[in-house]
């Protein structure tokens, strides 16, 4: 599928935030990457399976969550102009132990793993390769050290206000019990919980 | 301090186990560590203090963790031949959320984020510190997620199993309060876990 230009210049533009590019070194890249549509529901990554891929969000949302027992629990939403992965699943080539759904129509561009291991052994992308993937994980294990430290030291309020404050419109676009399962909560309490914050505003 | 050589050797050895050095990028990096001697019960990094090093741990053990409402709730434990540090903290140079103390006498070699800018800047090492920091932070990665699967997967008995399976012998050297803090249960529960796995044994 041919993928449209602004969507390129927008990958390019989100890498540009790690590393800079040189025209030689994105008109290598940027041939393999894939365009991914997907459909309000649909899994893109399934738990068991190798997650083959890393997507950046070009519009809509996804959800990341574990199934217990049976339920659902949702550990991380991403949206346009986010990246995304089942990152050890990727990293490591074993199975995912999560889901990743698409919350909203959705359109990611990705690359596969074969292919960074393409660009890593190429002499004119090596070391930009490894720049941009120490820039990436890095930048998660804030996001994980972040969320971890959240989920012990603030109260579910707490973290609903930094949901509310973070200014990605998450509220407003994804299901309440989503919001309710990502926060540790039921429904009801968090019903409670906005009815409270409501008040005081 | 002089470094012993059986400490730069170890240290060395660690870092080929994510990429290897040549002669003459290892005698640009060696003389910039430092080692650090803690006492047990020693904190090496204070919760609200920006962490200014990385650590790799050549002997003993520390803990990671995170006061709320005056309560100690521990993150993770690094022992002898892993890496350690407050690493938000230290890559974005802001405070950090967690402390770090050490379990037993531990010796632990470190460099700064001043001296890895440094390295960073010279063209002989630019790249392979690129790639060093970039294979530690996916390592990191797993870890975490491992961790945050863990907690949302697997209950506190399978949790404790998997402890005393990984053989890093933390079970016997780290005191169980500690143990049953980390596994987020009481100490009696913990007790009685380990009464259940020993009667099936």
């Amino acid at each position: 599928m041919e993928i449209p230009g602004k969507y390129l210049e927008a990958y390019r533009k989100a890498m540009g935030k790690f590393i800079n590019l040189t025209d030689e070194q994105w008109d290598l890249m940027s041939p393999c990457l894939r365009l991914e549509k997907l459909k309000k529901k649909a899994t893109w990554i399934e738990a068991g399976e190798v997650c083959k891929t890393v997507g950046y969000i070009i519009s809509g949302s996804v959800r990341l969550y574990h199934m217990k027992d049976g339920e659902e629990i949702t550990s991380y939403f991403c949206m346009e102009d986010e990246w995304v992965s089942s990152y050890t699943s990727f990293l490591k080539q074993r199975p995912s132990l999560n889901y990743i759904e698409a919350l909203e129509d959705t359109m990611i561009l990705t690359f596969t793993y074969q292919q960074l291991q393409q660009w890593q052994a190429m002499p004119q992308l090596s070391h930009v390769v490894d720049r941009f993937c120490r820039l990436i994980a890095e930048y998660l294990i804030c996001c994980y050290e972040d969320r971890v430290a959240s989920f012990i030291l603030q109260s579910p309020e707490e973290r609903y206000m930094q949901l509310l404050e973070n200014g990605r419109n998450i509220l407003q676009r994804i299901p309440q019990h989503y919001i309710a399962n990502y926060l540790g909560i039921t429904p009801v309490s968090l019903s409670r919980i906005r009815k409270r914050i409501l008040q005081t505003v």
